[in-house]
């Protein structure tokens, strides 16, 4: 049993943080007393307790509480008695460096196959498929390894941009990018679009949100899904 | 004595490959037989052969040949005896690996402090730094480091590119990207849009083009430098 949600972005553009996601996350989060906030990706300059509030201020109309990871004196304890998890977005490689550095990779990766319910954003999205190697991520610090949960077979690239036909600039689109990906691995992977989010229960691994998303596999043109597709056909 | 050509791309808008740079390149190379090419960040999807081609057919005109490392059988000596190198650009993940993989940093290493003239170009740029942590590709490999050649004291951003005060897309951008390098790391970041390039020799260090360079300083606001600038004075 998995209870996933892996939604591309927290916040869309004109909105607020987690704001689009609130309907589905008054379901998602039903019945829990405390979600436990894991803000080790956080975006440079705040500190852990106030993306942890922002976390809050956010929720703050649900009827459960937001604690943040580095509360508690046993990380892995916290994880282990968790009722349900949010991974927030900011720098990938911060996010999995932390999570190595604390042996937190097998504990989380336990629980959420156990079914409690997984909430991650951009980074904490990145880290549910098989590896973090498609991340847009600047690598500011070199984890021991990329590799990720797992928790669904495939990889995720996040924010995933369309190229610009205008752009005069000669740096890689990210199709590029992704296609130099497949040059060294075989792994398919969902660029999900801002505004997108895979809603995974079990084995369905539903695309949700408004937009396609754009599916890339080795060695084939990439092509486009549409909302409601089943991810598992992609196997 | 260094005398390195470190440019931000190897292709303008519009241009050929390294066509704005033959002016210069002419009297960087000059007089050498035969110029070494490390085609080992080859873009996706194109082999050695074909990368080498390209340099090859891009500089027809000069009086020197130009050879791939991989058409020797030992590519350590193969530097060890380059009269000159140009790194080319692709993937720095991947070009980092292979150079780590067949031990060839400190060879290459050695041969610049020597004063062969070398050339960089985007990935070949970020390696001239003291690490690649602020290369914009994507991570599809994991060098066992991502420490670099150190030929010049910053690290540099090749490709740099302006925040669009148009932009919908929440992903960051380069500004933020290179901000949340320095909540882990006090390196100097030179920001080298396309066009620049800097010209290393020995101490100095010129930038050169036509646009300003954008100085990132650990707890500092960014800030430009115009061209001709010597950044020295940033040490």
């Amino acid at each position: 049993m998995k209870n996933l949600l892996v939604a591309s972005t927290s916040t869309i553009f004109g909105g607020h943080f987690l704001q689009y996601l609130l309907p589905e996350l008054k379901e998602h989060f039903k019945g829990i007393n405390t979600l436990l906030f894991i803000p080790y990706a956080r975006p440079g300059g705040i500190s852990y307790d106030s993306y942890t509030s922002i976390v809050a201020e956010a929720l703050k109309d649900f009827s459960f509480a937001v604690k943040g990871i580095h509360e508690f004196d046993d990380a892995k304890l916290a994880i282990d008695q968790a009722e349900a998890v949010f991974v927030g977005g900011g720098n990938t490689f911060v996010l999995v460096d932390q999570l190595y550095r604390q042996d937190l990779i097998k504990p989380l990766k336990k629980r959420l196959e156990n079914g409690i319910p997984y909430l991650g954003t951009s980074a904490g999205s990145n880290i549910v498929g098989l590896s973090v190697k498609t991340t847009n991520d600047m690598p500011i610090v070199h984890p021991e390894t990329l590799e990720a949960l797992g928790m669904i077979p495939f990889n995720i690239n996040p924010h995933y941009l369309d190229p610009d036909p205008d752009s005069k600039h000669k740096g890689e689109t990210r199709e590029t990018r992704i296609k130099e990906f497949h040059s060294c691995n075989n792994t398919t992977v969902i660029g999900l679009r801002e505004g997108s989010w895979i809603s995974v229960k079990d084995k369905q691994m539903l695309l949700k949100g408004e937009f396609n998303a754009r599916i890339f596999k080795q060695g084939k043109a990439p092509f486009e899904l549409p909302p409601n597709s089943d991810l598992q056909q992609l196997i």
